[in-house]
């Protein structure tokens, strides 16, 4: 039995971590002054950053720790990094039309001048293709490209290493949000990747604070975040957030590679146990099973009925499921990543995500299908 | 003695009080589902939030819970507030000369289309002076308009009522950054003063956490920060950092109005005898004297040495003190404060802030009054 028993919601956010908890309060007992003030015990707590940034470093391979920037989550890092392609790139943006709403809200801005485009998605795998890529680069129509790594709702990876190394080929400025992968999967390939955004309670740890690599390219160049202060170099204003720094760094290390590999076998075996039940016997339909996609998560358009109201009797027995960006989604609000799937308005109101941590038991995967196929049997599917 | 000996740099960070790492430590333990999700936990989740959005309204007398959005500071805010003035209005916007960075960073920008003005400032109590402000209002010149509530550097309070009545009349929109106000003194006013802003971290709440209240004719506006998710009503996406919020309405909640008028009283007589003392024996020159300041705060010029190797020497013996934004400052980057303060690029390098907190001891004021005039003797002054 994992943690958290029944919960099956860990791309929303996951439970704190003991060392992440603990490395907060330690913080904020110990190490709470200003890292940016002369005294003592301030230039104590610019140490202890300053260590956290390095340990982080070390963990994604990136040589200078100055490439790294503490931010408030994912969103404040991917808005930041998508108004910085508008603002100080000629030609188009290119995103997925995948992406999650904090790239893919601020990218819509530019398409009523024409600079947004957006990369097709192959229904069967969830995935991006690339080709359309390698066509507008070598035309020389592309300023920047932003691609996700691994899709928070299908849960399909992404090819992002691939994106990266054509943009850097082409010395194209590239980001990849990847707060969905970092965390599940080993972090391998990131330190040349352009811009990189990573989110602390997708892992566990603290809710409010994220990260982002910046380009070596870059940490010459006008990029910034929240304006008003000096700290990161000017990047990023505002008081440093140290404890949230801790917790999330020390989630993190806790997740190394050998943890991460283990999980994904385990878990990628009871998940595909999962979807087989389900498919045999509740009638779902699978999404993005045609390629490789998160160890822990499954999306399926369930055979009748609305999601939530599956989801509100999956609650009922001790389950806690989602609906994705799908809760409301229909014709009148359609779900960009549905859509990119090739459902229709009516299937989109049909939608649960699954998503396990790596501690979920076996015993919680069956049980969660049995309830799925309790509930199936009430609603009449 | 105060719980934290010779801290006197309130206005840069606090410690956290104890109400609000038992609230962060309970949120985080018991409430860390995603208040968005549709499960029962979510709905908790979603339940607390809401009741800590619904405490906060009552303490600043704001009648609509709605009215209030948690975002990751003062910084955020500020920055989102002046990006929204400068998007969605016309006409100029009027700041004060002595505004936080966070809000002057962003204000500068309009600088080169014509589109900004500073209110001057009374550099004897350190006091916007707002003839100038009437006068371009009656002449329909003014868009928008931002003046603190008390400033950070010199601890002035601003005629920011004043100011907001002023703006209401006239039907321009307002915003004052309370960051150093709420916390120190009663919130009486907010809640007519259009946009407000407030940082936890300031008053004993969590690190990386604050709010901002819209004005009420503001709410079918459309105002907003971060963008890509429907949270805190569209206006700030991003998951709800919950434990945070917990954390700065609790630190919040336990300075009541009995609690700040009692610092007050005593904390002000406190810095009026150090001050005596400072001038007599160490001849500094206090700043913004003339006028009303937060009971916490001293400013002044030292009568001779770097202002970073005063600091050194107090901090050996045991004295956290601040230099404001005047660390570097000089003629090649001039703080604007102390330039509004009427300061010669030289004196900017000899000026040091006190900041106490609430529970400062008599015995700690006298102390680091006695430091400074030691260290007086040694440099030579």
């Amino acid at each position: 039995m994992g943690t958290m028993p029944g919960y099956f919601d860990h791309n929303a956010t996951t439970p704190i971590a003991g060392v992440a908890r603990r490395a907060w309060v330690e913080a904020e007992e110990s190490y709470w002054h200003n890292p940016s003030g002369l005294y003592r015990e301030a230039g104590e707590s610019r140490r202890v950053l300053e260590d956290w940034r390095e340990a982080l470093a070390d963990h994604l391979d990136v040589e200078d720790p100055e490439r790294l920037v503490f931010t408030s989550g994912a969103t404040e890092a991917n808005n930041a990094i998508v108004g910085h392609f508008a603002r100080n790139l000629g030609g188009v943006i290119v995103v997925s039309g995948i992406e999650h709403p904090s790239v893919e809200a601020p990218a819509s801005l530019l398409e009523k001048n024409e600079r947004l485009r957006r990369l097709p998605t192959d229904p069967l795998n969830g995935t991006v293709e690339l080709g359309y890529l390698r066509e507008w680069i070598s035309k020389g129509e592309v300023g920047a490209v932003s691609l996700m790594a691994a899709n928070n709702e299908t849960g399909a990876l992404q090819p992002w290493r691939e994106a990266a190394a054509l943009c850097r080929e082409a010395g194209i400025p590239f980001h990849t949000d990847a707060a969905q992968w970092i965390g599940k999967l080993p972090v391998c390939g990131f330190h040349q990747a352009g811009f990189v955004t990573g989110s602390a309670h997708k892992f566990g740890g603290a809710k409010g604070v994220g990260f982002l690599v910046l380009p070596e390219e870059e940490l010459g160049s006008p990029f910034h975040g929240l304006v008003g202060g000096p700290q990161e170099q000017g990047r990023r204003a505002g008081t440093e957030n140290l404890p949230g720094v801790a917790s999330m760094v020390a989630a993190l290390l806790e997740r190394g590679d050998a943890t991460l590999t283990d999980w994904s076998e385990r878990q990628a075996r009871f998940r595909d146990d999962f979807e087989v039940r389900l498919e045999k016997e509740a009638g779902v339909k699978i999404l993005a099973k045609g390629g490789d996609r998160l160890w822990n998560t499954s999306m399926f358009v369930l055979p009748e009925g609305k999601n939530v109201k599956w989801l509100a009797r999956l609650s009922q027995r001790g389950y806690s499921v989602s609906t994705g960006s799908a809760c409301s989604a229909g014709k009148e609000n359609p779900s960009s990543v549905m859509m990119a799937m090739g459902l229709s308005f009516e299937e989109m109101g049909r939608v649960l995500r699954i998503s396990g941590g790596g501690e979920t038991g076996e015993e919680e995967w069956m049980g969660l299908a049995e309830a799925i196929i309790e509930v199936g049997k009430e609603i009449g599917a």
